[in-house]
């Protein structure tokens, strides 16, 4: 069940060609773009305009990575396309990890609505929140035109609603300032990133509340540019969270560290780097986001968002395991629209059985992430673990005696 | 001088080999990989383990750029990879008004050192800091260290420097937390983005420190995790800022909306996102970046770190023309190293002509980045431009008058 | 209607007695404790152990300030608590111009239930969200208790909402990561700034879920540590917005300044501490907040997070007015609780009419915010107008010729 | 050496005139100002218009507390103005646990500058940096601007120095935005807080280049707003660290809690905050800064700024020790100007033996917080102790286990 690689000339045809079919093998399926099949012009159509041809982004293999979510559940064998040397190793050494641990544990909550339960539970895991900002005649009068907000709800949501067939309006969220009012529309978006369908039903909704609030609204801005800053809504995109308990003989034997290092190292970074406003505890979830957003056609100019409040930790067990747990709150992923339908791109998303299940590809991206942070964090602590033996003598108190132990 | 296109299919053989003529007369050179030659898998080498193939990234020509930078001089097409529908037609909108606005501005103010000219002066507009950290035997000894730091600083720097020809050691600042120092050492790296060599002089670094301080250090951690999350140091990368006056007549030809409008639906994102913690007042400059780092070969995930604290305005002048400007203060670039070395990327970087020129890869991506801006900004303004016009009747006061007039 | 002051000694008995012979014409009341006579030590019970006296905040008063709210009508004499020379004159001028310009409108949209209404209309405008961490006795069961969360919602509210009469349960949202579930409870807290009571109401949540969930959850911990730390939730405290039109005129004679030119100041703050990661657009709102908190017996390292994501602007109007306006989104009041019954503080609170009355309060302090950003924008604009005056020669294009004219 | 109280009735005029008893013997000095006798007014002068008396905040006494620091060696007793019961409660076991432990260490690293030491070594960490902005004839001069600041940076240097003889100018750095360069003015503010002789500083730069630079600049902003905003520049006041270690029978004894328990507890506040945006990783440091702002005649409005990076960990050692660690990189604060005056505040200062000795304050200011941090962990971790003691049943495994036994 590993991955076929050759010590002498990894980059050869021949081991190549001996991936591809171990690959036919475990999916029972071939991948001809990704070994060179040239995309037809046509099908890039929609994604590029003045089209000249592609630039080739290296996809390798990592993996198997065993998986119990709801959504994914298996093992997946998981195309990574990256520039970065080395990061697919190391990615596919953390999944393997994972995988010898008996899988990870992934999480997507979904959405639950107040309005519908009638219960004050509220989850937004499964949406997408897009602001749009109307322009009043006077600013004296947003009060007044929040109370005819507030009346016309109804028929601004089905304004909205009657845009797409997928998009389906979950709340509006006022935010006022002068004679500027901010709407927030949070959308669930079916199979779709969804921020067209949103930017569409964004501006039915403006259109009407332009064309019916009497005057109280004279202008809006349908796309306030927030879709590429990060702005700490709740709902963007697909909340996920995955863990795995990583047995102490495995990190000793593969990875040469212990649990309680790996806390100690992670906490070095937070702590240090918080004195410069770092945010968002974690290593380099970017690296993971990235790679499996180029191989599966997602758009990466939304790692940034995605990434953002994205969070790490590792926590020492007391028979000295070590659970670790990833949090990705915010990942804006489609499974129909964009880069998507392109050749190489489909192959990527079919390689995981994630076509038309978009809650299945965020839980596979939750557990690759959690598998970059299990490898890098052990190599980390390894490499400094070794010199503490080499480099330091006798006599060490606290802490580091336990380490050397 | 303008791109060849045709209305009637923008993606048969023919167009598309008309266009690559058209490449070939402006640039004088063949880019026979864009145009599909598969990459030989040992192009691949060092970028990728595992590999299997790779995905294409559609890539469309904008422009042409005028640009008067330092090192970017003159008329630009430019290469942007992307699978998002209108991204490359709407940059290639804001490049042409630009280059008829008599082109864009771009400074890159590179460094000034306090410790070199003996003024205070500084400036970090070509450098990257990277911190790693050190564990102390003793929290109470935290300040014993900083003195030994003080006194041994020489050697340090002569260790971290001699691990490569072109990091060099500019600065290093200490952060303190109980039995932890972070380290942040500020580097110059040349053509290299630099993360690497950074790694590796750190490393030595703390070998030394390790190795020399008679116990005081007994511990560290080379790689604070943070190269892939934002840490709003001054140093990371190059610092560039791109400005261009618009003419009033054309912003009202060519994009039909007034740097009034545009300026205050900059205003409205800004203000009322930031009621939800936005940081960085820009619209898109993600997308710049992303379709510019995935054709150029650089590292998509450095995105995330170089688009944090971009910045735009746009400011009327009393004439009506448009003072648009972007600054980028984190631009995480190389030219040597990573995925620059894989021949479509090498193509895209040649057509730039920003082989071995790393500054000028970051002056041509901070007018891409302007270029954007002003696109999208005159594409939603004056799409409410028009709705105003349609939608509102009589009697309009104050601001919104001046924009029917 | 102008408060007394005196060219000579504006700090004689004097002068202090004819204010206050002044301020109880305007509010018909007496202030005997801000007159100097001594707190009992009984009326400090409460608010400060180990007590062995008061050190004396001076107060001062500004205004009249002619405020339109919901619960703020009328003009108002504000006191304010600080030790900052110049302040209180700056925001008493702002006060006036503002009394002047016709008075200010405050907007306090208060909250409207999704789960209430059955529309999808969501407003937390005037409530408090505290968070607690559910530890799981396993990371791989956070979706079966989720489940579980979501079965006994109805029994979880209910043991929240009998530990007051006044803290009412909202909403309740979950935070996943590996073995721990954060739940963001949101309460309505009535005249009550509300911490202690979502303290108490969390622990009683958290109670009830420890005992019956069958051994899901092992441990809890009530206080997150996030009530002082800056969470960018929707939901802390009161929601105000405070807006006001100034003539032109008004801007030339009693500022010396214009619209452009503040709002070009205010446009230069935001890009270029921007660049430094810098937050929440506005000059110095944390002053107003501060003076207004100590002076009305609120908590004064609440400051902190209701200052937080302020955000202020000014917009000039075609006919040369300025349309300033300030919204705080996450004012931290109560006027029951804390040092509101000391006796001083409760004259404060007194002369504003406040007792028992939050949301004015949340709009009276809005307004002051409000005075303040005017007060000082002209204090910067016109010291450099002047200068560019005397400075500068002939010969200026564009804006500066504007501004010279 | 304990705090005189009674259980009866601790504010009773027998047990106030104890405790000034003690803490007369304790420090030497007499107190009449905290004791009731009121503020002539003449002493509130240039500290607050408009006077009309004061609002008296209780002041209790906590400590002793033991400091091993550069300038604040031995026991302290810490007068903490507050109205919030219970604060100076928890504060003062904080100090009495640290007390027993042995005193804290507290590091203020100061300023080491690479001009004047010819080393790479950069320090400031005693220091104060305040932005002004220029506005450019035209934007497409910055470069020019940028060689002529270059130029001309000893007679700016020199302008600024001459303002004052306490404010010295370390360092200058430029931010470039079309035709606005902002400039980051860093000096040494002796013992003031500083942005007063910073305003006049920069004001006088600013004039030097208004008037000399050609042309080139034509206005400036003196003030731009970001000093009570946060901006992560590394220079905003004293940087101070502090930590302990405290024994595993200490918390045991008067906590009732563990290391392990204390550090699970902020961790799980950091994760779970985390993802919704919060920085900063610290408890509850505003309560101890406000508390001390306000004592001491600091501007309590700069909290917001200096609790904004401030960072707290704590690290259980191998044999159940605790290190608990707080550290403030960004104290603003003064021993001369504004408050610092008026008598109650000038006896609260004089209480610690902090007149003409900022960095003693700051020293101070960082233990008293790190009590802050460590009594409320022990507070919130205690309770759930017992709970789990009492609620859970048998057959717990893994960490829980090990907090039981």
């Amino acid at each position: 069940m590993k991955i076929p690689r050759s010590k002498e000339d990894d980059y050869s045809q021949e081991i190549i060609a001996q991936r591809h079919g171990w690959l036919e093998t475990f999916t029972g399926q071939h991948f001809p773009y990704l070994q060179g099949r040239p995309y037809e012009p046509g099908s890039v159509l929609g994604t590029c305009e003045n089209y000249v041809g592609t630039v080739g982004v290296p996809v390798g293999l990592a993996g198997p990575l065993a998986i119990h979510g709801s959504r994914a559940q298996g093992e997946f064998v998981v195309p990574m396309a990256t520039t970065e040397g080395a990061l697919v190793a190391s990615f596919s050494r953390g999944m393997s990890i994972i995988t010898e641990s008996g899988g990870c544990h992934v999480l997507s909550p979904g959405n639950v609505l107040p309005g519908e339960t009638g219960q004050p539970y509220r989850v937004l895991g499964d949406a997408l929140t897009k602001v749009s900002a109307v322009v009043l005649r006077d600013a004296a009068e947003a009060g007044r035109f929040d109370g005819w907000l507030r009346e016309h709800l109804p028929q601004i949501v089905a304004a909205a609603n009657a845009t797409s067939r997928f998009a389906k309006l979950l709340e509006v969220s006022p935010l006022f300032h002068g004679d500027l009012v901010g709407l927030a529309f949070t959308y669930s978006t079916d199979q779709a990133m969804g921020l067209n369908m949103a930017t569409k039903a964004n501006e039915a909704a403006c259109r009407y509340i332009l064309a019916h609030s009497g005057g109280l609204a004279i202008d809006y801005f349908n796309t306030l540019g927030g879709d590429k800053r990060f702005v700490p809504d709740q709902a963007k995109g697909r909340y996920v969270s995955a863990s795995v308990r990583i047995p102490a003989q495995l990190l000793q034997q593969r990875l040469r560290t212990t649990a309680h290092r790996m806390r100690r190292f992670l906490g070095a970074c937070n702590i240090l780097l918080a004195q410069r406003g770092a945010t968002a505890p974690n290593i380099h979830i970017a690296n993971a986001l990235t790679a499996m957003f180029i191989a599966c056609g997602q758009d990466p100019a939304f790692v940034t968002v995605s990434f953002k409040n994205a969070s790490t930790t590792f926590e020492p067990q007391s028979n000295g395991d070590l659970l670790a747990s990833v949090t990705l709150p915010n990942l804006l992923l489609g499974t129909v629209g964009g880069g998507v339908k392109l050749p190489g791109q489909q192959e990527c998303l079919r390689m995981l059985g994630c076509e038309g299940d978009v809650i299945k590809l965020a839980e596979i991206i939750a557990a690759v992430a959690l598998a970059g942070e299990v490898s890098v964090a052990g190599a980390v602590t390894a490499g400094e673990f070794t010199h503490a033996h080499t480099v330091l003598g006798r006599g060490l108190h606290g802490e580091t005696a336990e380490r050397k132990a």
